[in-house]
């Protein structure tokens, strides 16, 4: 039987071991340095963020056992925070005695020589490194999944980016009548519109919380057409990088977007910016309630990423713009959209 | 001055007369024999529906004054329900003393010669009959836009899909700092999106409320699932129907979906469904509490419609599919998905 790990216990490396479960493989599930008082608890019966037990045949580990829980791992999934990615994944790579399959639900950028990169990018030249004769195996997840409907069962459709079709078969150990996978070779494209879907989805949090501290009741029509600018903006994205537009048009985009956009930890972000908290001060708030806003880390190291495709690029992209300048230059959003 | 008369007095003919005010444009609007009512509230000052008064240079005209309040006109905009469309188009014919220009906000299809058309094609046949010698300037609106939010001045940005390059200069009629105005020249794809829209939303409405009575809490995962679906269902239709289908991936068609989807009268009817009202019922229930949920309509149809563009289509169309056997043969949607 294949040995499967996962690193993170937040909520998505805690909600697919429900699904692998359901198929009868037990996991192996570590928590970082910030999971402690998770892992504690998972022990005793209760994920505090999923508010509900992990599945049986889940075994857990500490952080300062990295090793146990990987060494002889075949597969391991990772879902560490982007913020957190790298370093967990070079100490993954030591502990490592063969080469395991990745699949990583973790979405972002890593600071790699001087540049920024997607996270897979980076990951795959390290994993070279360390195993020069071996055949990186790598899936990057996206589609819309929030955690805590996955651990309800609640009916769910994801993707899976795969950069090798002999990775086709390992859909079988996930695919349960309540969790689908379907695949796409567009790696890239799975992997840019995960990540900047957080970035946009917190342009519907700040309008929908601006409109309701006006007393002007729903904003859909606004948020419909922020919707619709930031698919776009996304196609635009996923052609200069490398991936296909029609990934957009997908699960793994408007798919994703209309899911994040709903509810979750970039909307609450933008939510909080939008009653005029200051962003810094919004995202230490939620690191303090224990939520990370990857939108803001992806805003950041995104803009970096655009520039380095090319100046043209970012004229095209007016709300990510827009969204640059209310979170990192204090700018009022609803005065920056007039111009859009 | 143009000369500008809306007909249907219900929430759309009513919200656009708050754009052309705020331009200074004087507006006739009439109400249908079914708005006998809500002309009579206007007149005292408060549209039911709008919760509030509409501008002061609108005009109210009984459903018995249709000449009166057409015969002048060179911009007509029409906004009754599909159902009503044709037998009101043909009376403004027989009332126009010049040809008019058309601005429709009224999305579906009529019966026309034995075959079921989109209303555009069946509208513009017969202008040609009552008016040889003229051109045809046809607007079909579409985009996302809530009527209660566009009176509201919520920022809003629709498309308006024009037949003619002519028409261009329209736009300064309806343009506001809150409401803006996007051209395609695909009246077409403009047109069936939103028609279709009407449909898919009613999925989105039920798997919403049979989620909630199931006490499984929010099923975004499986809504986000449905949307995709649509949009890409969408866009084989307007293909198929000689569309483009850019136009779906656009707001047109995913920025109109999103709108539709969060709330509306397509969605509380679904709304019902899931929670185990027959759609007869609902549908009915509805109509007595003034609200007609297009959806219906459309998904008969549309049913005729597109087995009329092809065999092949439906099979492409799962989803559509099961909307019609859950609305018309009275399967259970659940039930009906897990083969999807």
């Amino acid at each position: 039987m294949l040995k499967v790990s996962v690193l993170g216990a937040g909520y998505m490396g805690s909600a697919i071991t429900f699904p692998l479960s359901h198929n009868g493989i037990p996991v192996n599930l570590w928590g970082t340095w910030l999971d402690g008082n998770i892992i504690d608890s998972c022990r005793k019966g209760y994920h505090p963020k999923l508010k509900k037990a992990l599945p049986d045949s889940v075994h857990f580990y500490n952080s300062e056992d990295l090793l146990p829980c990987v060494e002889d791992a075949d597969l391991i999934i990772i879902a560490v925070t982007s913020e957190g990615f790298l370093s967990v994944y070079k100490k993954l790579l030591e502990c490592s005695n063969k080469s395991p399959l990745l699949i990583t639900l973790t979405k972002g950028f890593a600071q790699d020589n001087g540049e920024v990169k997607r996270l897979s990018e980076t990951a795959q030249r390290l994993f070279k490194e360390r195993f020069p004769c071996e055949e990186v195996l790598w899936v990057s997840v996206g589609g819309p999944v929030k955690a805590v409907e996955l651990s309800n069962k609640v009916p769910t459709v994801t993707v899976f980016g795969i950069n090798n079709q002999k990775i086709k078969d390992v859909i079988g150990l996930f695919a349960t009548d309540y969790y689908r996978v379907s695949l796409t070779d567009d790696v890239i494209g799975v992997e840019l519109a995960s990540a900047f879907k957080n970035v946009y989805a917190i342009a519907l949090g700040i309008s929908n919380s601006i409109y309701q501290s006006l007393d002007k009741g729903h904003c859909d029509n606004l948020n419909a057409f922020l919707f619709n600018q930031a698919a776009n903006e996304m196609a635009l994205i996923i052609e200069a990088g490398g991936g296909r537009r029609d990934t957009v048009f997908d699960l793994a985009g408007i798919g994703d977007l209309y899911v994040t956009s709903q509810s979750g930890r970039n909307r609450k972000f933008g939510d909080y910016i939008g009653r005029g908290v200051s962003p810094k001060n919004a995202y230490k708030m939620m690191l303090e309630e224990g939520e990370v806003a990857e939108g803001y880390n992806t805003l950041s190291k995104g803009m970096i990423y655009l520039r380095q495709l090319g100046k043209g690029l970012l004229d095209e992209l007016p709300l990510f713009q827009i969204l640059y300048r209310t979170v990192f230059e204090e700018r009022d959003f609803s005065e920056e959209l007039k111009a859009l």
